[in-house]
């Protein structure tokens, strides 16, 4: 880094000595596992630099654009409508939760069998090493699964400004009102921490911005369709990682100009991978940064990731919303309607995730599907089971791992991915 | 068993060899628990019997009641309003599913990180030894915990007659709403499946019953309030258990009787325990039929258990439904209310609980609380951690207990609850 952030993470109040080992572990691995990788497309220099940069600037324009006004709003799920928190001029930021930190602490509050993205979310708060956490106004939670849900009850202890967002578990009637009533809830909280009331004019903005990003990383997973590989898959995690905490529009900027540079090696026949090489789409559990565990096994097993289903990816990105209503209300539905068609195991009965899963591995080509669970994540781990026989009746092999934050399966971990990729041959 | 009901077992699709196994079990565990103990009162010659013929017996009437015309609906939930079955003239059971059965089959459909309860419920179905699940016309699962949600997803691909009810999360005026319709959704379900049109007077009849059957369980629980203490932990655990299969009002009888004998032993200081003996809340998930594990391993240690927070037991008993309304909408309100007041771990927040432990600590005259969770139970080892805080700041000592069906962890739960018994005496 550039600039001596310090001064600002005292300020944010985290723990100085925390954080510098968070981050030297942070950077140490994006050496090792990203700037390691060969024949990277140039555009990724911009992820590169966000990355390297990401408790750093993108921190400190977070905490001038609260010096000028803004509010920021920190959320752990993609259930949490970015565009109406932009629609109030509030800047929307993910918490990523994806590295183990404080883990004998967290155990005091919640029990060993949760999984390792909600303890991590924990882990962080007592730790004191997030600045998106420490400098949010408003902290967004919502009942997804059961542990989220209760885990929030904990959080919400030690951190007075966490907002909950109630969900629907059945895409029905009720459920749909359930959730237009908790957007409409939302949009006020957001009107009453910003101080800003939204018309529609500003949330049919605010749907623009959220479009557009959405539309940029739609070109992307496509053009990771080609047979000829632009880009890795491990670099294509990093901007959907990147997605959930970079000013959306300069993002947006940056994923178009990496899919120019990507159709220019698609037409030059630049490939990241031989001939012949695996491709495979992992599906299931989110991966937040900086958990890159399994993509980074995986490509170095000799294959290469093709897709993500996973809230960071597809999951997350696909689905516009429709902004051709003028009004409030019907802008309010069309953000609905997109939010309901989250194909999120927490859903009950969830059918369309197979389907999608399916043809999503028909247009990247994969030869295999690895079903990627948190240990004790009971939604994604209750779905694996159904979801690898309807795959494998298609002929898709498929390989259901369950892991976590923890170094301690990595063998494990090598032996079981490489004879899946050896199998895929 | 005085009669040979294997021709009626045959005739439900039950598998006799896996079923006779089942029956063996049940009975040497029943005689070793529950027969053996001393001074029991006489009014537990009823539940021994219903007992001795759960599979018997009660089959027979249920099967001679379909004969006549009525519908069996099955529940794994006390969510299910029993009020509304009844008044379609339909016959309301609990499906136990307290033992392992066909673990390695269900371990085939459900992850080994599930629950007991949600895998002996498939593994109940799987090995066709349950003739409350094969005599059922209809199966009501509910969108409760993650694992019941996503494992009634499997469940429906083996039994064509399952029925989901939804559940909210959140006791918002939005779920209270989605609660409302469910119920009217169930009320036109069971209207269907039974061919009967409820009004109101059969409504009102219904909630009669039912609100018996709970106040004779509200007064088998205040007796044991008392310092002399005239039944077991045990024999009240039964009584509670019963209360999901039985006849309603031939069981309501019962527990009365059982009452004036127990009322008659208080008064000539009948107890069943010495002077000084721990008394225990136990806390928690619910105990089915035949899980009587932990209580007899505490009440084996010398300790007695004076009250149960669990649905087998307060939690599915207390709170009566208001009948004073005459007509139909005001009756179903009545019943959303008494429904949305049960403090199962699901909901978040889940506040009042905590308040309902410590006032039946007070007026059990607990000594301590054991918390009971069963491994993978999310909901309630979640709310386990801070729910020990707090009791434990009111000067009540607590032991958290997580365990399971199997006998593995015999020794280890024994050492742990004579140790808990020691420091409470
Ligand atoms: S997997 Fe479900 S609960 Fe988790 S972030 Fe995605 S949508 Fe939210
Ligand atoms: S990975 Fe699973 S258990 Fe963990 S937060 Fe997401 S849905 Fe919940
Ligand atoms: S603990 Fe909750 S989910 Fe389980 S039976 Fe009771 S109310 Fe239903
Ligand atoms: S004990 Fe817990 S995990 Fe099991 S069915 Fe009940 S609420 Fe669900």
């Amino acid at each position: 880094m550039t600039t001596n952030h310090t001064p600002m993470w005292k300020d944010l109040g985290l723990d100085i000595e925390a954080h510098d080992a968070l981050l030297s572990v942070l950077g140490q691995a994006y050496g090792d596992i990203y700037l390691a990788q060969e024949n990277r497309p140039e555009g990724m220099g911009y992820f590169d630099f966000v990355m390297s940069e990401v408790h750093g600037q993108r921190i400190q324009e977070l905490v001038d654009a609260q010096a000028a006004g803004r509010k920021v709003i920190g959320c752990y799920c993609v259930f949490v409508p970015e565009e109406i928190s932009l629609a109030a001029e509030a800047i929307q930021v993910g918490l990523c939760s994806g590295a183990d930190f404080a883990m004998d602490e967290v155990e005091k509050y919640l029990p060993r069998n949760t999984c390792a993205l909600i303890k991590s979310s924990l882990g962080f708060k007592l730790a004191k090493v997030c600045p998106y956490l420490e400098c949010s106004d408003m902290v967004v939670g919502e009942n997804t699964c059961d542990g989220k849900k209760k885990a929030y009850e904990t959080l919400g202890t030690m951190a007075d400004n966490l907002y909950v967002m109630d969900l629907p578990q059945v895409k029905s009637g009720e459920g749909r009102a359930l959730l237009k009533a908790e957007f409409l809830r939302y949009k006020e909280a957001v009107e009453a921490l910003t101080g800003n009331t939204i018309d529609a004019a500003a949330l049919k903005k605010g749907i623009a911005i959220v479009n557009n990003k959405r539309k940029a990383m739609a070109r992307l997973a496509a053009l990771r369709h080609n047979p000829v590989l632009p880009i890795s898959g491990l670099d294509a995690l990093i901007a959907n990682q990147v997605f959930f905490y970079d000013n959306p529009v300069r993002f947006t900027d940056a994923v178009n100009a990496l899919c120019d540079e990507l159709e220019t090696r698609i037409a030059e026949k630049t490939s990241v991978i031989a001939d012949g090489t695996p491709r495979i789409l992992v599906s299931g559990c989110p991966m937040a940064v900086p958990n890159w565990k399994l993509p980074a096994v995986i490509e170095a097993s000799g294959a290469v990731i093709v897709a993500e289903e996973s809230c960071v990816g597809e999951r997350g990105c696909r689905n516009l919303t429709d902004d051709s209503a003028d009004d409030m209300d019907g802008l309010m539905d069309a953000l609905v309607d997109r939010y309901l068609a989250i194909d999120c195991a927490i859903f009950t009965p969830n059918t369309e995730r197979a389907g999608h899963i399916k043809e999503l591995a028909e247009k990247s080509k994969a030869d295999g599907v690895i079903q990627y669970t948190l240990n004790f994540c009971q939604p994604y781990a209750m779905e694996a089971i159904p979801l690898e026989k309807e795959l494998e009746e298609t002929g898709l092999p498929t390989l259901r791992i369950e892991t976590d934050y923890s170094q301690e399966d990595m063998g494990q971990l090598k032996t079981r991915v490489e004879a899946f990729v050896e199998l895929l041959k």
